[in-house]
Parts: C-alpha cells; structure tokens; sequence
C-alpha cells in the first residue's frame, strides 16, 4: 500500500487562503498565540506521528482487528496500543482542551485538522480518541463542576478514553425506544441496567479507564424522547483521589464482526446493575448528547474527506506508475510498452472526481470547524448566534453529504486499479469497506437528509437556508464582474436561488402531507451538498485567480484549483438536476405500492 | 441472513409475457419440447437447487474461502464440492450443451436463467461452473474434431472445469502487452511458458482436471494484440482414453486475499513448459478468445442482476419487519412500538430503487439471452446478423450498467439495515463485497464503456446503436395513443431521440480528437443503460397495464409492475440529464490538468 501523505500545503490553502484563519484566530483574545508559524509548526508535527506511526497500522488493523475473550477484554490490534502511548505522550489528546484542565486550550478546528491527518492515516485508530473527545466535550458543557473536575483532566491527558451509548438492539435512529433502566440510589447515584449495540471504543486496552456516556430512563420518566436520561457510567468508579477505583457493573458481551474499521472495537455493553451520575438535568438527555452527536458528526464527515483524500492519493500514484494502452489520441510515453494510465480521459474522470470531492470536502469542513471556534468563544452573541445557524444547517449536509461522496470517492479510487483494487495488498478495497461505516453511523444519510430539510431547513421557515444562501449571493453579486471566475459564478447564482425555490416547493407540499419531506429529503440533501461545494469551489477558483494574476511560484498548484473547479462545475453540479427532477417528483411514485406487493414477484 | 427466494413468477413474466419465450422456443426446429411446462419443471428444479444447496453455502463460503497449500493445492470452502457433486448428478453442467457430446441441447437463454438462481444463491460457487461454461463453448467453436471429441464430453458432463488465462501481471485490459509463450514441440504440440495472475477457478479440489484456455504468444509473432495464439492447457494431460493422464506443467503459485466471492479461487497460475494444444488458427488467439468472453461478459451482467435481487429481497423483508419511528403522515402500526421502516418514504426509495434495478436488469438480460440463441441457431441468415448486432450493442451495456447499478443496489440494500447493515451476520456487507469485482474484472466499466462507444457505436457509424433504437422507436410509435402508458411513451421517444443526437455529437467530437470519444464514454454507457432500461421498463408496463384492463387475479402483480415503471421514469431516469451534460462538456475540463500537478497540493 503507498504511504499516505498529509496534504499540508492544501489545508495551508484552506486554512489561510480561502477562509482567513490567521486573522480569525487573532479575533479571539484567547488565541493571540496562535500564529501561522505555531499552526504550521503543530500541523507538521501532527503529520509526522499520523504517517509515521499510524499509516503503517493501518492495514495491521485491519488484518488483525480486535479480539475478545471471555471475561470481557478486548485487544486491539498490534501496534495500537504503543502508538496511543506516543499520541498521549505528545500532549495530542489536550489539544483544544481547556487550559483548566490541563488542556492547550488551542482552537477546535485545529484540532478538527489533526483528525483529518489521523483518519486518513488510520481511521480505525482514530476512532478511540475520536470519541474521547466527544465525551470531553459533553462533559465540559453539561457536567457539574465536580463532574468535570474528576473526569476532564483524565480524559485530557488522554489516560483515560469515552465512548457514546445510545443504541440498543430495538433501537437505533429511534431513540426515543430505548429501555436502559437508571434508578435513583440513597447516594444519589443511579444504578443503570441495559444493553447497548455498536459501541465504538467500547472495551479496548489502551487506556486505563473508560468514560461511557449513557442514555437511559428514570422510572417513570415520560415515553418517547422527552424521557430520556444522560449518565456518567465510568467502566472503573474513581475513588476519593479520582484514581481508578473499583471495578464498575458494566462488561463487554462480545464485538461484531463488521466490514472494515476492524481496528475498531465495536461492542456490546452489558450495564448489569451499573453505578452511573446523572449529566445534566434528568429528561434531557437527548438535548445533551446532541452536544456530543454534533461533534461526532462532523468528526464523521471527515471520514468522507479522509477516505476521499486517501483514493485520491493512491489512485494518482498508481495512475502515474501503471502502464496500459496508449493515449487514444497518440503515444505519450513511445518509449515506455506502453502509456501510464493518467493520460486516459476516464482514468482522469476518476481521479478528478476524488479530488474534487476530497479538496472540496476540507474547504466545507475547515468552515464548519471556524464556525464551531465562533460558536463556542465569539465574543458577541449576534456573532454566536450566527455561527450556530450555520453549524445547524451546515453539519447535516457535511454529514450526510460528504460521507456519501466520500464512499463513491474510495469506490473510483478502487476502479482507478482495476482487478487490483479488488485484492487486499493494495489497501483500496480496505479504504472503501472502511469508509462503507460512514453513512450510516451517528444517523444515516437518511436521518440527516430528515434533520436538514424538516427540523433545520423547513423548521425554521427556511431561515436555515438563507444564514448559507446569503453568503453566496453576496459572493456572486461582488464577483459578477470577475471575468475569471464569470462561468461559475453565472450557474452558481441560479443554484443558490433554484434551491431557495425548490425548498419553497417542498415546504408547500409537506404542509398538505408531511411524506412529501421525506420523500425529497436525500435528494434535497445531495442537491444541497452539490450547490454547497460548488460555492467552495468557485470560491477557490476567485483565489487561485487571484494568485495566477498577481504573479506566484506556484503556477501549477493554482492552475489546478482552477482546473478542479472547473471539473466540478462541468462533470458534477450537472448532477443537480437529476436531483432537481427527483425532488420535484413528488412522494406519490414512493408511496403508491402496497406494501405487501413489494415482493410479489418473488 | 434471510433466506434467497428465486422470483420464479418474475422470471416468468419476463419470459413468456414480456418476450414472447415460448414462441420463440417453437421457431427452432430442435426446441419443438421446450414447451412452457418443460421450461417450469426446469426452472422449478434449478430453484430448489439454489434455494436448497447453495444459497446456505454462501456464508460459509465467505467465512472460510479457499486455502492455499505448499504444492499448489487448494481446498474449496465446507460443503463446495458436495455441492458440486450434487450438480453434476443432476445434470445441470450439460444443460445447454451440444447432444453430440452428451449435453442436453436446451436453449442458451435457459442455461442462463439457472445462472441467475445460481448466482443470486451464492455467486462465488458459481464462478466454477460459469468459467467451464466459456470454456466449454470456446472449444465448441473453435476446436478441432479431436479436440472437442476429448474435451467436451469431460466438461459436458462436468466431471471438469475450465478456465479462461488472459492477465498478466503487466497486463490487464492491455492484452497487446502478453508475454506468455508457446513454443512449437516436434509433436505438433506447444511448450507454454509463463504467469497468468487472476484466474477464477484456476485450481481447486471440485473436479478431477482443469482445462484452461490460455492465451500466448508464438515465436516471432507479431507485437501486440496481432501475435497472440490460443491454447488449451489442460492440469492432467488426457491419455489415450480421454482419461485423466499425466499431470502437466502448470501449477498454482498463491491465491489472492480478496474483498469478496472468497469462495471462488482466484489463482496465480504459473506454466513452466506445460504441454499445450493450439486452438483455432494461429495469431487469432484474441479473435477466439472473444467467445469467451462475450459469454463472460453476459454472465457478469448477471452478478449485476443477482446482487440487486439479493439487495432488493433482503432489504425489503427486513424493511417490513424492523419498527423504528412512526410515518410522518401519521402511525401505521398504532398497536406496536413503533412503524415497520417500509413505511417510511426514502426506506421506499432505496428498495425501489434495487427492485427497478433487478427486475428491469432481468428484462434486458433475458432479451441478451433470446439474441444468444438467434444468434446460435437461427435458421435464417439475416436473424442471426440482426441478432449478432443487437448483442454487440448490449453486451457491453448489461455488462457496464448493469454491474454499475447492482452494486448501487447492494449499496442501498446495506443503507436499509442501517448500521445492522455493515455487521457480517446480515449478510448485506458480504452483498455488497462481492458485487463490487463486478464493475473490475471481464473488462472494467471504462473498457465495456470504449467497447460500447468507440468499438460498436463509432465504429458502425451508428449502425450497432439504430439496430436498438429502431425497436425503441416502433415501440413508441405503436404506442403513441396508449393512454395506459403515455406519460412513459413520451419521454422515451424523447430520449430515444436524444441518444442517437448525442452519439452523432460525440462522434464529430472525436474526428477532431479521438480523447473526445474516451472522455465521454463511461457517461455515455450510464446513458444508455438508463435509456435501454426506459424501454424495457415502458414495455413492462405495457403488458402489465393490458392485463390490469383485460382483468386478472394477480392484481397486485400488476399494478407494482407499473408502479415500479412510474418510479423508474420519475426517479431513475432525470439520471439522464446530468450524464447527457457530462457528456456534452467535452474533455477539456478532464485532459487539461498537467500530469504533474494533480497531486500538488499533497
């Protein structure tokens, strides 16, 4: 498998070119330090550990993934647990942690890039931290100050890990089914009994302790999801010190067997009579762990770029070496028994797509991550407020959107390969069953596309919309005049108003049935995540343009932006209007099937 | 893992009400008993075969796959050749082959019908018999009288199995570029030196000898694809008898660790100066070996079709079963937890979606298969010509589209399940993995896609293209006052219209630069799939709505074949718009990144 290779001149593009992050970053009193050099210096260190220690586990973990044996432990795989040790042993788990608690207190989306370069590298291994982090984040929001000052300072220092239970058996995308009991004890903790599914990180070896985040029911709680509880189930209670004390009634039951991420410890917990506190008000729960569900999803859009960035890379590289068929318009290499496969126009029609995706996929992410800096520190209400409507609009289709493209990026990077991509050496067909996970974990493409339209877009009488919709019409209005970029502007201002037009379409016909909305909402999330990174990519063409006429060094960097935008606006936003048509289709060619005549023909 | 349940009463549809099977039986001479009762007792026996035997082999196949022992030995998974054995008992090897050799003589599109069962069942297992197959139907057209007296009856009989040996390590789609040689012995035998890699069922412990059909180059051959020759090189050497002989030179070096259908072995085959026997002229290797693989070539548009109907079939029993939130437009199942997720509008849209795909798949295959036969037996010259060009046409299209969309369907299959989805005890991951070689081997999508465009379409001046279009349009014509069927007739005449309107575009196109015809084709081949689809769909729903008028007690039969017809037009086919605009932006915004700069930013 080649070596992965972070793209750091490429987030450097991202970061300071198009969204300005030197002069955001200095906006914030808290992060004067946070200069350009600081930011290269940490990106590059955070380079150096992810293709140096994680990229050469990656197909380790994958060959081995976890083992379970009786008694409930869980191994990770070779590697795994020295290359935590080095992770924690770098300060990397404090990164964006308050200083409070032993954290760097560095901006969140810098630690949103260090996860790109770890998942890219690794993503199986990136998923123990990645939940640690979610666990930390809804425990500095809704714990008590006790709570955060038992938990916060381990979880920081990276020596002890969490994890996010939600699932059970009955019930996933319905969470307002599940049954795990939590009753009130003379102590004033709660005894939690349930079972839980799919939890990632739920047992491993690499850390001493694990903090699980529980949603359970009190008794007599109402039903449905207004009833619902979130706990602290530590898998060791700590004693008087905060050190690990005894061992907690919570064990893992057993791991699944899944199609990738095998690094991945995905677990049955089995809390048995559990000792768990109560985080945050009882009965709400949901509305708390949506604080570590945001996070965890766009932690899971970045799988789409990482495995976007990862079949791009390959496929490039191998598309370079891989000598097949002559150019159809004439030898390019007549020296050579044959031409590599990068001069074909399809084999380019792949690669294309993937970078565009990928390169498009970090200019969304790293803008969702400034808004989420916004968000948590801006200074100015009006300012936060924005910025959460942003990150409420924004996150849905970054989840949604980029992990489905993600997922076709990793299957072209596969194609790129030929019979190839199909066996195991090569490390695509791994890239795409890893990558297989992301659309339906932390809410499918379904329950986004559902999120997006209903709750975010047509929830807030399309106020949503407009807080992303104004930002690229000013763009198109303040470049109308810009003759570079003219032929992306042009079509990205029809877009940007069909969408509005469209999501008026859909809003009337739900208020005459609600299964209109779910009848238009993944086309309607698709459609917007096609005309939201059509916005990035002109806006990256207005910069590359920009360079190009006031003279640079890297002539051919810019050019390939500007190729790549290009690209994107000639071979991919046409794909809108299939999505357009379908939306427009109304719920009637959906719903008009018995249900019992599905399967008539069998 | 649900079970496979063959849809019989599809299949059925397909053949006799939708093309007309058996009269088309009844124009053969030799097929006066093949009547419909003769055809279901068949069809019923193959089901319970593949319903029985197979389809419970299939995971175990996949958990186990083959073994690879020191000395070339390999071991098929528990319970493979048992299977086998059963196979061959019945019969079943033989079915459509020559009676002169011991075969059945039944039609080709029959033995193509039990290839779907079989497939659907368990797909790995499969590629045993479908390799003997091509092998079996090459040296029936291009062996000498001696050849096929030794050869056929062993394959007929299945007491052996065949392969095809093609790639090279250096080579894949580049045939040209082979360097396997055969040298002239004074017996008027050859001497076969070298490495083929990726032979499905190169070695195994199923049947007693392996014959496979190897290409390779004599000495001072010409370069390139021109100076390759045809050999058969069988494991045993038969002796004088046509019996198992001597064990011959070629033996299998490793097997490949695969995403999936590890239950067929894919071999390292290495011919260290194996006895081999010329078949068909010399320098004509390739020209021969096209049997084959059109053979090939139709039967992987089959995996196209059983993953989809695997997909389409499991999904939508777990869709009925699983309860997960209520509809939007109000509870279904007020007396249960919650609402089974078929209920819900975009859980439609993906089950739909693979049952457009399957069923729609089976109506162009089954016509493929009707051409097969023409082709092989019609009496008259110019049905064969007629029928040789309808197949020219749709191989590449069922082999390129359709493996497309069953992948996509297997995909959406997975996305039902939700999270279960990506678990290897559904079976839907193990769908998807074994799908997914579909696009890969016996031609990429891109090679089936220059076939189509360059090679059949270009290369006819459109004559391959109007033998399709021209039953289209009568089609449409006679329908034109079908109220039944209007709102489908129109857009199909409009993008029957369109079809010829691109290719006559692209092909100007590419008399000023031939990269213009490779840069469209994979958007033209989706295209075409979706139009050629279109018309069978269209022509579903004409027989069905004829039956729906003249009265039947299989209502709900017919009216969900012509709700799935108005789904497909309302939903599948805008598809059409965004490849037509592909295809039109020319191949500029592909050719015009400089080689070096693709990778830049990384």
């Amino acid at each position: 498998m080649p070596d992965y290779k972070t793209p750091l001149r490429d987030i450097r593009f991202v970061h300071d070119e198009l969204l300005g992050y030197p002069a955001h970053y200095q906006s914030f009193p808290e992060f004067k330090e946070v200069t350009p050099d600081l930011v290269q210096s940490i990106l590059e260190q955070g380079a150096k550990f992810a293709e140096e220690v994680l990229a050469p586990l990656n197909r380790v973990g994958d060959r081995e993934g976890c083992t379970w044996s009786e008694g409930g432990v869980v191994k990770t795989p070779t590697g795994f647990k020295e290359a935590y040790r080095q992770y924690v042993g770098s300060g990397w788990p404090g990164l964006a942690a308050p200083l409070a608690h032993g954290g760097q207190g560095l901006p969140e989306s810098l630690a949103l890039t260090l996860l790109e370069m770890i998942g890219s590298a690794n993503w199986a291994w990136g998923m123990y931290p990645v939940l640690a982090t979610g666990a930390k984040r809804t425990l500095d929001t809704h714990g008590t100050d006790e709570q955060k000052k038992v938990y916060l300072p381990k979880l920081v220092s990276g020596q002890w890990t969490g994890t996010m239970c939600l699932t059970e058996p009955h019930c996933g995308s319905d969470v307002g089914l599940l049954r795990t009991k939590a009753e009130p004890q003379a102590d004033g903790g709660y005894r939690i009994t349930g079972t839980k599914i799919f939890i990632s990180s739920g047992e491993h070896d690499m850390a001493e302790n694990i903090v699980h985040i529980v949603l359970a029911r009190l008794p007599d709680a109402p039903a449905g999801t207004k009833g619902i509880s979130l706990f602290i189930v530590p898998k060791f209670v700590p004693d008087a010190k905060g050190e690990v004390g005894r061992r907690n009634g919570v064990s893992c039951g057993s791991i699944e067997h899944k199609m990738g991420i095998h690094g991945s410890a995905t677990c049955v917990l089995n809390f048995d009579g559990a000792t768990g506190f109560l985080l945050g008000p009882p009965n709400k729960g949901l509305n708390c762990m949506f604080t570590f569900m945001n996070s965890a999803r766009l932690g899971t859009a970045m799988q789409g770029l990482a495995h976007a960035e990862v079949a791009f890379q390959h496929a490039t590289r191998y598309a370079r070496e891989r000598l097949q068929m002559r150019a159809l318009s004439g030898a390019k290499a007549p020296d050579k028994p044959a031409d590599p496969i990068i001069v074909h126009p399809d084999v380019r029609r792949m690669l294309l797509t993937a970078k565009a995706f990928a390169e498009g996929a970090r200019m969304l992410i790293y803008f969702c991550a400034q808004q989420v800096d916004i968000a948590d520190r801006g200074a100015d209400e009006a300012q936060r407020t924005k910025a959460e409507s942003l990150l409420a609009l924004l996150t849905p289709i970054a989840k949604g959107f980029l992990t489905e493209v993600g997922v076709e990026s990793a299957y072209l990077g596969m194609q790129v390969f030929g019979g190839h991509g199909y066996i195991a050496e090569w490390g695509m067909e791994q890239n795409l069953r890893d990558a297989r996970i992301s659309t339906m974990y932390e809410g499918t493409t379904g329950i986004q596309a559902l999120d997006l339209l209903g709750r975010k877009v047509l929830g807030s009488q399309g106020q949503a919309l407009m807080s992303f919709t104004k930002i690229v019409h000013k763009f198109c209005k303040a470049n109308e005049n810009n003759a570079a970029i003219k032929s992306l502007v042009e079509p990205l201002g029809l877009l940007n108003k069909e969408w509005g037009d469209l999501t008026m379409k859909v809003g009337m016909g739900a208020l005459q049935n609600r299964d209109e909305a779910g009848a238009a909402a993944v086309d309607y999330l698709m459609y917007s995540g096609y005309v939201t990174l059509a916005y990035f990519w002109a806006a990256a063409a207005d910069v590359a343009a920009a360079k190009l006429a006031a003279g640079t060094t890297e002539e051919g960097f810019y050019k390939a932006k500007l190729q790549t935008a290009r690209f994107y606006f000639a071979r991919i936003v046409p794909r809108t209007r299939s999505h357009a048509a379908a939306i427009q289709s109304g719920g009637g060619n959906l719903m008009e099937m018995n249900e019992a005549d599905f399967l008539i023909g069998s």
